[in-house]
């Protein structure tokens, strides 16, 4: 039986350090202490875990895959930034600290968010300049742009800015919730799975969970900022409705918002048990994704 | 006798063709409109031209050399939206029209930033994943993804907007200059280079080439801002001085400056001349980056 708890703390704590090793060591000290203020201002490491978990859940020997959850991790930390920003969200809290332009200004934090992409590319490529690893490094990195891109998490911004104050439908919820957030979930998953030798069979096991526990993911987000506390979210809560922004709970109303949630951890879970290998871990991460209060 | 006037214009043309048919096809229509306003406002294409130019001059013959051609081009769009934006350089006109984000707005405009340069290395990674490719790709995107980050163009757009209204020294400026653009010309060329297969002789001849010819073309656009008109720059001159910029120029004085441009373009033929390969088209085309008035 893992202790799954004691697993995310352990994992977070690699991450972290990692993390930080991984910063770029020489530039001008204001962007650096941006990316790294930003970096450093703590979440839940979801996306480098969940890379870390189909590794070991894929028995991957390789120590490299820390590269590639770290820049999962810095991807994720630019969107953040930028979401931030006065001309997108205007959010002055994340995380429960200011927020990067807040601290920096908006110039410095467009810039360090800027930095984080470009530096997230920059460790694939190192990792893919190691003995055998090119092949990998370029179907990871076509992965992981192709989730942050147009047709995954910039364009699912694009749809959320659009939708501020506007009644949409059930499918344009849907779509907008893969674009901006399930597709750098999925991203986590499929490139941890690429990195560990997946054969086909098992990528497309692991994509089907990533799509699940993605969506069930963000009804979850959408339900806290109805229904949980600012201590414990270290954000404002409310938010989506104070600006009108249409989310699962508005669309199918909270109780089918929950059970739908329900439905697709299920979804999830009977994937991923047809995989050659143990998933408890998998079906473990599963549940704290979706069933949490924060 | 190359003649190099026609050379440019061939290639620009190639470069506008392959660019359009590279932008993704699928997404939000607004996030493509404003991808595709930018790249088609036009501008000299000087980095993808200067990557065909040294795959030429080193024979290569693959197709796909075009491919890292857009890269670069894609890469330095989004810096130009960036640059532009009221949290930065607060900028109208760009090549004669008016600048992204007063075009779409300021959120789509840090979006489609972001879009264009994550594209970039979707492109590089597709390269990557023909046949026998994946090893010269995961170099190139090393190359470029540390062009363009804190210690190269972003850190150079740091020191950019923390210089103005300050008086910096000769080596200050050019510290600046070689990380603003001097990184990205040289990514250009040292792309195309490895894209050829070249060695690491040729490597260290070009690159001390790119070098040159980067801050070369940096003093012209320094003097053109102080001499230029409007209406050949397609954007305001003298935005240097209105904003108490220091650049080349003001350290130097503009007849030094030119005098330093003279003479890094003579250095550049020197190390070119060095390459086993016949460098007039590499000579010619340094000479119409440096000797011209817009």
């Amino acid at each position: 039986m893992i202790d799954i708890d004691q697993y995310l703390e352990e994992k977070r704590n690699i991450v972290n350090l990692a993390l930080k090793k991984r910063l770029p060591q020489s530039g001008p000290p204001k962007i650096l202490d941006a990316m790294n203020y930003s970096l450093e201002a703590g979440g839940k490491r979801l996306r480098p875990i969940l890379t870390l978990a189909v590794a070991d859940t894929l028995d991957c020997k390789s120590n490299s895959i820390i590269d590639i959850a770290c820049a999962l991790e810095f991807v994720h930390t630019y969107s953040l930034i930028h979401d931030d920003l006065p001309a997108m969200d205007n959010s002055n809290l994340r995380r429960g600290k200011p927020t990067c332009h807040r601290v920096y200004g908006d110039a410095v934090a467009v810039l360090a968010g800027d930095a984080l992409l470009t530096h997230a590319f920059e460790i694939l490529s190192r990792y893919g300049q190691k003995e055998g690893y090119a092949e990998k490094s370029v179907k990871i990195i076509a992965e992981l742009s192709s989730a942050s891109g147009v047709t995954g998490m910039i364009g699912g911004q694009i749809l959320d800015l659009e939708s501020e104050g506007k009644a949409l439908t059930f499918d344009q919820v849907e779509r907008l919730s893969v674009m901006k957030t399930g597709a750098l979930l999925r991203a986590a998953v499929v490139c941890g799975a690429i990195a560990s030798d997946a054969g086909s069979e098992q990528l497309k096991i692991l994509g089907s969970y990533a799509g699940d526990i993605g969506t069930a993911f963000q009804i979850t987000d959408d339900l806290l900022d109805l229904e949980g506390s600012r201590e414990e979210l270290g954000k404002p809560v409310g938010a989506d409705q104070e600006r009108y922004k249409p989310n699962y709970p508005s669309v199918l109303g909270p109780e089918n918002a929950r059970k739908k949630a329900v439905m697709l951890y299920e979804q999830a879970v009977i994937s991923i048990s047809t995989l050659d290998q143990p998933a408890e871990l998998l079906i473990e991460l599963a549940k704290k994704l979706i069933f949490r209060n924060k």
